[in-house]
């Protein structure tokens, strides 16, 4: 803060005009740059390097996109039902409904083994920016610079990964302007203890989501095992089963997946006007189609349910997203903030090039609306599978640092594990699925272009699909594995329709790459300075934004104000069965058989979802809440709708953390689930 | 025929390039034009004067937008019940759920009053087309033509309004070359006697929507009045209740919405790349609008669905269309077929206008691509009360040549009908919609554009419909009727936000509207051009493009070949009550408790659906089946998969139209609906 107060008096600039450099509890820190001082300062707590330590080494990151946390010895994990959903799903058949059943392993056998699931732990962090920048000349055109980039941090990984044997991840922070070295323990033993059914988790369904009081048991319990075992960990979290007050302190340990807080105005109206309209009609047009497929009956109906969800839940947060930057207002506050920069910026003589930084950005925006939606990876699984193996292939014979990123040596493992998953593939679901990616091939390239009339070989999207899905062999593991061992000559030789498909792309998809790749170098250099700018006016202290790495945001528990009504912070599970009753007849509200049984032996009082300041995003998912002594009390799951604009905008007037009560899931496992064997693992 | 042989030898073609004028059954006759020699060859049969007059004469048009027949010499109507399912919606209450429950009238004095039904009987046909070239001066501009045309064309209405005191309507024939005065008698006191549940009417739902074989009982039966009485019929239709065999002749009188088999390649590309992909975007929104305003509660639920249905109704249409129109080989077909015909032309020394016509045909779909989603007018129904309203008083003060179209005093009375209508209108609702085409307006025009601008006024998009939605008065029928009254002065000094946000919107609707009547002008003189120019080629005797009027279309009860398999043209009850089992626990495939209870009484191998190659498409749904007696035979609702790329190329391989067996209606109003009273009116 001394920094900015520096700067202010310097400039003679008036208060007003700059916000404090975070708004109330606005943060996502980085565990190697807390936010030590702030934290004392607002809230009289100032955590040392153990407490914070310990809460990194707890802490999980899930790489089906999710956070989670260590709470056993015993290698217990704790996530949320909808992160762990993607591998119920793919646990389940017809005949074991995991997602509609739940799942409770009464002893160590019974555990499920997920097929693809990686969980990784935050070992270490090095800054490495100033080796990055060495290696890489600004002077150059933006793809030569981003093809060094790429190699340097190829290199620096590698040798990470050959130094520590530890998945080494160099990532971008304040959108170019550091790059820090994440080093992670792998866990890819994970296997499923405990879930319940998603009628609790998922109580109040879409209708639900990013609403506010919930009653929603959304977790789920897994256990990491290591050479055939249960991990031993030293790391993990104990619990606190005290109800939570209004106005206690919570911490929030987990991986936000992306903010756009840098972003300038252009920059937001790229996504205002152009990119979220787009993301909007393509997932409503992949939430119908799930849907259509679904009607076809109730085997259809659980195969594209996991996906059907994921959809939309972003259809959900997107649409507030949009709502909010449609609201001029946000514009005012936006511009009133990089105005007032830009001219402290001028009246201060600064390097032009920082000025200029912004009109970068506002170019680079021109070149990203041409590109959306310029893609040709179609999202279907066994398409995916036939590019990545056409794109192994090709990119193992090249030096490391030329390789596509996501294709080095430091990638491999995690990108084998999901190439060979042994995950179910449904030929129905894939043909529906890669019938609409051709579709919208066809759509926004013409059907007149040359690549589109081989991609559909005379047939109609619906009738090529089927053709595909229904010839190709890569539906089988064995066959994928073989692919791979054989390399370039498979490739070269292979008759698959899929993996000719996907050669037939090939150049188009590189070439897309290489365009993408380099407009976000653009502005990589650009938010750089940008930073750097905002930083020489407003001072240091602040956080990058969001990158799906773990970060500490806080927070108080406290409810808010809407429409006029008061909303309290806390609910229990009295609540959640009045709720039902308020809702029957309503899809979703009914709870499940297990709750109705349990009703009369439930402490009704007990708390079950509860609302904080703290500042989180999607992929915070699965993030344990801690208190002051570091210990569980609760589990973030959801924000609220007035939260959604808080990819561009912290606020804390009504935006809220929804997370369920570690009392609640612990009563739950007790008296609901039978569990009392698992409860008891549970902090010890 | 004749001629088309002639031409061809004349030019020497050979016969491959030019099929026959129509394919296998294709062709949606006028009554004034009907294929006599065509049906005659094609079935041996030659239906007379006397026979086509009591057709037309017993079949009726619902503004609402569907076709229906006359039944009863004491004005019961047979339609379908997704036809009268608006008026069902808007006389349903919480507390009279006449969508899930049905309804059936047992006396004359329970009939329910439709708040704002049409139903119009073609009374007389008259080809204007030279008084309408007469007065319009191809040589002046597009926009000039068009206002010479809609003068010429409101001139003629008038005219004839004035002197027969029918509805008269100028309808435009082969996309422009003919021009006919459709005269008919309007119905407007149209009561409800009889509707199934919907569970019954529309079983299988979305799922099964277009699909075949189907099992449903898509029927409703209403009753016109006049001077409070029941209706006097001279021309209705007896019934047949023999089962249909396999190949019986039967005939469709109905009412097709729109074809465009006269489109010249370009114009079908337009479709394929920007149109229709377009469309589909829009009612997937609407759809997941519409969801997502159901999910509230039960009550919202029942708002919405009956326009959620026309929506999904839509999607899944346009869905088949747009796969019809990606499949190269749609286009090969006709690329050959147009090919041929400018080959002809170019070879016959035709004149070069005829021939220049498929260019500027290109060249209007370039500008149609412009104006694509450039509307302002929102689609809530206050805002088009509100538009409406701004419009009337602006146009009363003009001549009646120079009003926009539907504002003439022929239409006066249809306007005023759906202005002034009762039907409730639900503010959550349109609050919904508001919101969501303010934000499309935004998305289109761009938040910085001064009109969205001025729109929003500070607000988001969902603020600013609560906002408009909770001060209008306009909900009022009496404010209404205040403002109508008052005509400009009220407008003027109106307060009501609604009306102030139509006047915003009033110069770029009208400047948006011209350019779209231009541009229409355009293609049509082109079209007219085109038709010379196939019909010097292919000779005359083929039948216009739909146009939501009278037509008489033909085919043979037929099964068909899917995948392998045989589809029998006819199913019946039993095979209703089995498909109910195998679908058990899916959505809408859950027969209603008047089905189950009637499953030991009912005759299970009665008649309950059949298809038919006869050419229909959206519009004729509740159109009568007849057979060559002109005796009711069942009752159209729907066309199967096959047939959706009938929009614009006819095939009999697949395609069929679906219909209730008239005998099936007949079983279930006796056994199941215990409506012997009524079966006991029907045909007599």
């Amino acid at each position: 803060m001394k920094r900015f107060l520096v700067c202010l008096i310097m400039l003679n600039l008036s208060l007003c005009k700059f916000p404090a450099l975070t708004r109330g509890d606005e943060g996502m820190y980085l565990f190697n740059d807390l936010p030590l001082e702030l934290l004392e300062k607002r809230h009289g707590f100032r955590p040392d390097q153990a407490w914070a330590d310990h809460l990194r080494l707890s802490s999980v990151r899930f790489n089906s996109g999710g956070s989670g946390s260590f709470i056993s010895s015993n290698g217990l994990v704790l996530t949320n039902h909808h992160v762990a959903s993607d591998t119920l799903h793919k646990l389940s058949t017809p005949e074991r409904n995991l997602i509609d059943d739940g799942f409770l392993a009464s002893t160590l056998e019974e555990e499920l083994k997920a097929p693809d699931l990686e969980l990784n732990q935050l070992v270490s962090i090095e800054n490495v920016t100033d080796r990055v920048n060495q290696e890489v000349d600004e002077s150059v055109s933006p793809e030569q610079a981003a093809k060094q980039r790429r190699a340097i941090i190829a290199k620096i990984e590698e040798e990470s990964l050959e130094k520590t044997g530890l998945r080494s991840d160099v990532i971008t922070l304040f959108g170019g302007a550091q790059y820090h070295l994440y080093r992670y323990k792998k866990y890819t033993d994970v296997r499923l203890v405990w879930a319940p059914e998603t009628a609790a988790a998922f109580f109040g369904g879409d209708a639900d989501n990013f609403e506010y009081p919930r009653y929603n048991l959304d977790a789920t319990i897994m256990r990491v095992y290591e050479d055939g075992k249960p991990a031993e960990l030293d790391h993990f979290l104990s619990w606190n089963l005290e109800p939570l007050q209004d106005g206690d302190l919570v911490f929030v340990s987990g991986n936000p997946g992306r903010t756009q807080r840098i972003f300038t105005v252009d920059a937001l109206k790229y996504l205002r006007d152009d990119r979220i309209p787009y993301i909007l009609d393509f997932l409503r047009r992949k939430e119908i189609l799930m849907q259509q497929f679904g009607l076809r009956g109730t085997e259809q109906q659980r195969r594209a349910r996991d996906e059907l969800f994921g959809i939309q839940n972003a259809r959900k947060a997107y649409t507030g997203m949009l709502d909010g930057l449609q609201n001029p207002e946000t514009f005012v506050t936006k511009s009133e903030q990089e105005q007032a920069i830009l001219d402290a910026l001028k009246m201060n003589k600064s390097d032009p090039k920082l000025i200029q930084a912004w009109d970068q950005v506002r170019k680079a925006q021109a070149v990203k609306k041409e590109l959306l939606g310029q893609s040709v990876s179609l999202r279907s699984t066994l398409f995916q599978i036939a590019m990545d193996l056409v794109l192994i292939a090709a990119e193992d014979q090249k030096p490391i640092e030329e390789r596509l990123s996501g294709f080095t040596e430091a990638s491999r493992e995690s990108l084998l594990r999901s190439l060979l998953s042994t995950a179910p593939i449904y030929e129905d679901l894939e043909q529906v699925k890669l019938a609409d990616e051709i579709s919208i091939l066809v759509e926004k390239r013409g059907a007149d272009d040359p690549l589109v009339r081989e991609i559909l070989a005379g047939k109609s999207p619906r009738q090529r699909a089927a053709e595909l899905v229904t010839k190709t062999k890569l539906i089988s593991v064995e066959q994928r594995q073989r692919v791979l061992d054989t390399g370039q000559k498979a490739i070269d030789e292979s008759t698959d329709p899929l993996i000719l498909l996907a050669r037939s792309l090939e150049s188009e998809y590189r070439r897309l790459r290489a365009a993408n790749e380099e407009i976000a170098e653009t502005e990589r250099q650009a938010y750089a300075l940008v930073t750097e700018g905002t930083n020489q006016v407003k001072g240091t202290g602040g956080y990058p934004d969001a990158t799906f790495s773990l970060r500490l945001a806080f927070g108080v528990v406290s409810g808010y104000v809407e429409d006029g009504m008061s909303i309290q912070p806390t609910t229990d599970f009295e609540g959640g069965y009045a709720h039902a009753e308020a809702h029957a007849g309503q899809v979703d509200f009914d709870l499940p058989d297990s709750w109705m049984d349990a009703k009369s032996k439930i402490n009704l009082n007990t708390q079950l979802n509860f609302v904080c300041t703290a500042d989180i995003i999607g992929g915070n998912s699965g993030s344990p809440v801690v208190n002051r002594k570091g210990e569980l009390v609760g589990l973030i799951f959801d924000g609220n709708i007035q939260s959604l604009t808080s990819d561009y905008l912290y606020t804390d007037q009504q935006a809220r953390a929804v997370s369920v009560s570690g009392v609640g899931i612990i009563e739950a496992l007790r008296t609901i689930y039978s569990a009392g064997n698992l409860a008891d693992q549970i902090g010890r």
